[in-house]
């Protein structure tokens, strides 16, 4: 069989299997009903359906971005087929409850198989990636009612959701949003006001849209403490749970992007007028949870919600690494380094070692981000399912100390993965005859949303490392020491003696940071730190796949044992000046008047 | 007066004057005419004309990319009317010769006033700078003849002109290209082949078009010593110089290209037959030079398009980091770290240490790479001009040495420029409705052209730094000495001491790398001994202009010092790791087996 360009299905069960023992979980009561099999089974089907109804139109749906014609969204009509067999075959409710009609699977395995749909398509694969966060939201903090009413059309694939958070003057900082919700007699709330940048604001893929909406309640506390969380459907929702009128959400624009075309970019008034549901002003909006609550209940979701866009930048590199691989084996031109005789055939240009550089380090970024992501997933089920509160309490530390990192690794190093597919393929990369000049365009989106690596870096630097006492990085240095601790004895110990170097440096670089009593020093130099530690992390992921290597030498372990290699030898040395760096306190970047640039 | 987001003139005459001198260039008799005031008068012009008529049309360019109809290349009007204006300005004519009606100008001037054309439009600005090179080549090469029917012309701006080196198979492999040119009685040649690539192959932007093209002459050498150069016009030409028959030179196809649109890129068929000159089958050529030298003149040629190709991905830098910066200053969004009260207003977000970090390493890198193209520029002065041969020996030497640097360096890190640009504006940086997402795109051909990165590598250590025994490197190690002597006591006695220290480092490194006796060693490191060494050469030019800062304390000047600050504190520690990996000769990627990947 030839292998998939999408995604390396080999890899993903060396990951899930070999790697992160997922078949573990199968022990648990949640998991109970699965096995091997099952998980093998929806692979299967994931890998199938995104062959044949995702890729394809990929470049169809990026050379045909939506249009609004008659105030309406229109895409092309390969969106909503790919998307029904998606949501038929079962695939939006993957990792529901049963009880909701779902299959119940661990997150880690939802990962794995939802990774093929991002990977053949991200444009088309964002619609259902936003209604499942939307959903696991509701599950968690709405009502029984909402959750009967708006989460069973979800996961059933009958309605999709968004995320209305950012509004045009403010983007990063949610503190700045003025959309008012106004108390009704009745309980429910009128909004009024503009949400910017949301994706799958209005479509005609599914017959309802249920927006999560932040908006302030007038008279609560300024800033981030008085918002509050509402779900604002298209249409108002009857009793019987059909649909009734028409809600006063109005598509107002789209954005016209560089890549990610598929997915619909929406601006989207609330409450302008244009409709008055129930002959009154405003868009019909129903509090979730408690008022002023929003913002947390949005954190809440936000590690799953962030690592899926790390593992969206991933498997974007991943596939154009893919790519590059599959040209750089047919692709001929140039001679062996050395070969002077002119009349010598040309050889596959993965013969030559710049090419396998590339092609070296692409890999140990697409497959180390798949090893973070599936990492972080798998802590996920953890944090749900482990048998006790002190296991489950240590993997929510861990997985929240990771998610920066998680988030922002893969949006910087994916992107290096199909910027080095371009290269290996030369000109031809560049041209829209191959596909490796979407996934680097569409990829480029990665870094900037779900809260820019900027922010990030605040959360690892200014918050996730020092709450708790430092509680979070403890763990995560101990969690990195079991790993090298493994290491002894073995062709990895240069590694893991490298690894626990850099641990204590970002140990004393912490504390050097946070020692001077001056969080401008520390937070200027965020954005380096977070760089460093990723790096770090990555690298020891990668120790971690050498090691599950053990005993096994075919092609795939060897190539995984390269990448190892790479990774250490090329990739970690970064860190040190890096490290270098955040030890000087730097003053450069804050001593610079805003005048001088 | 506003100051331009295209470029910096201010910049400019800080690099021309402040710190290369460049007037002292009129005390030589070939610029002898020129002033201050007449360089400042086409700076001017430059600006002006690239402000008002190459701007304007960038983006209608690149969403209306050249269209193939009844066999030709369609253009947006806008492209003819710049290009005309261009003309018209005499700036096609501005470094050639008075007797060709040229004005003269130093390159390092001609390279400035063709930046503003660059970061403009880099798409419109590519049919000029495409004619000037050929006609450099063929006033260098070609006969008395020659240059009177085919250069003229190109200078007067009537006629545009190609290089036509590539095919569809031998890309960066020369040596494989398959044109074949068969002499006639007459003296002339009759070719046949396709040629992939051709920038500007085709359009109706002039009467004709003079294509320089590499083909084999049946029965010569084998490889690249078999190659040799033609003159094929679009359409013959009569004694008198007015136009003849249709030459056998057929658009057969447009490339379609995620940036650069505005340039015609295309696929030509030479002697098909569909035209049959003087009734006979092939297209009509004429030899340039001797037979089989066709590669050296390209090469002879090939240090000022490298070095064009590198302005142009810094110009491209350049213009987003403005752009950047203009962003910045006016949008508003957050507060200042530690202003904890939420109704405090938000600040420009340039207020922010991260947003300062992004603008500060993308000025970096952009007035970096300005730098090093406009100093090698001025080498390509001297080593025309300079009094003594020997002198002008040593700037050969230098610039030959300089040439894959100039090249790759801006081609790697203007891009960056152009990526932290897109981040500094957010989503609004990733919508078509802001500039920057084109630069990006624009700026990604940059090192795929004119040689690979991965070529310059192989050119920087497989032929420059050991040629003539070591000559070129152990110059630059005498130049860069040179300034860091000059260093010596002032606030930058430390950014020469770790200069002095990669200097050092990168000679024992070079004789590592070729003491192993084994190339594949040595060129499978070559890329990242590229790009430290590049990093080496930008912070010594960053030294330089710091040094020719010395009294100003202005804004202008401190924001020098600080960016130069940043270079040596963020940038020049990165090549200590790739120093330390070069001198481990490092063979993970010569040793990981291709089916490993």
């Amino acid at each position: 069989m030839r292998s998939s360009l999408i995604l390396s299905r080999r890899d993903l069960d060396f990951l899930l299997h070999e790697w992160l023992g997922v078949e573990d979980l199968v022990k648990r009561p949640r998991y109970a009903e699965h096995s091997r099999e099952t998980f093998d089974a929806v692979l299967d089907l994931a890998e199938q359906i995104a062959t044949e109804h995702f890729a394809p139109h990929n470049r169809t749906a990026d050379e045909n971005e939506p249009r609004m014609v008659d105030g309406k969204a229109v895409l092309v009509p390969e969106v909503k087929q790919a998307l029904d067999v998606f949501v038929e075959a079962g695939l939006m409710a993957g990792e529901f409850d049963e009880e909701y009609g779902g299959m119940q699977l661990p997150h880690v395995v939802g990962q794995a198989v939802f990774a093929w749909f991002k990977a053949a398509n991200v444009g088309t694969s964002a619609y259902p990636f936003l209604t499942m966060g939307n959903a696991r939201l509701l599950l968690a903090h709405g009502s029984r009612e909402q959750i009967d009413t708006y989460v069973r059309p979800e996961i059933e694939g009958r309605w999709f959701g968004t995320m209305a958070l950012s509004e045009p003057q403010a983007g990063s900082s949610l503190a700045d949003i003025t959309t008012r919700a106004v108390p009704q007699d009745d309980g429910t709330y009128r909004l009024t006001g503009n949400k910017m940048w949301i994706s799958g604001g209005d479509h005609e893929l599914t017959e309802n849209i249920v927006h999560l909406v932040l908006a302030k309640i007038p008279g609560g506390p300024p800033g981030v403490k008085g918002i509050s969380l509402f779900i604002v459907p298209k249409f108002l929702v009857d009793e019987d749970g059909s649909l009734g009128e028409r809600n006063d959400v109005v598509l107002a624009g789209l954005n016209h992007k560089m890549g990610y075309r598929g997915t619909t970019n929406t601006l989207l008034n609330f409450g302008e007028g244009v409709h008055t549901p129930g002959g009154q002003p405003g868009a019909v909006g129903y509090l979730v949870g408690e008022p002023h609550r929003g913002l947390t209940y949005m954190f809440h979701m936000m590690n799953e919600a962030r690592i899926g866009v790390g593992m969206g930048a991933t498997v974007l590199g991943y596939t154009g690494y893919l790519h590059a691989l599959e040209y750089a084996r047919t692709r001929t031109q140039g001679r062996r380094a050395g070969a002077k005789d002119p009349d010598s055939r040309p050889v596959p240009i993965i013969g030559h070692p710049d090419v396998r550089r590339m092609l070296l380090a692409a890999k140990s970024y697409a497959e180390g981000g798949l090893a973070l992501g599936l990492y972080c997933a798998r802590l996920v089920d953890e944090e749900q399912t482990a048998e006790t509160e002190e296991e489950r309490a240590r993997a929510h530390l861990l997985l929240d100390t990771l998610t920066p990192i998680a988030k922002a690794w893969p949006s910087q190093w994916g992107p290096v993965a199909d910027d080095l597919a371009i290269q290996v393929h030369g000109g031809y990369g560049y041209t829209r005859d191959y596909p490796v000049e979407q996934f680097y365009r569409d990829n480029r989106l990665n870094p900037i949303h779900e809260g820019t690596n900027g922010i990030q870096a605040l959360d690892l630097l200014g918050r996730k490392v020092v709450a708790r006492g430092g509680a979070g990085l403890r763990l995560l240095a101990e969690t990195i020491g079991a790993t090298t601790a493994r290491a002894a004895g073995t062709q990895w110990a240069g590694l893991a003696a490298d690894l626990d170097a850099a641990v204590a440096r970002t140990g004393s670089v912490t504390a050097t940071l946070w020692g001077t009593g001056d969080p401008d020093v520390a937070l200027a130099n965020a954005s380096v730190y977070l760089e460093a530690v990723g790096h770090l992390v990555v690298a020891w992921l990668w120790l971690e796949q050498a090691l599950a290597c053990e005993g096994s030498t075919d092609a795939f372990h060897e190539g995984k044992r390269a990448a190892a290699r790479y990774f250490w030898r090329w990739e970690l040395p970064r860190t040190r000046a890096q490290f270098d760096l955040l030890e000087s306190l730097d003053r450069t970047v804050l001593d610079t008047d805003e005048a001088c640039l």
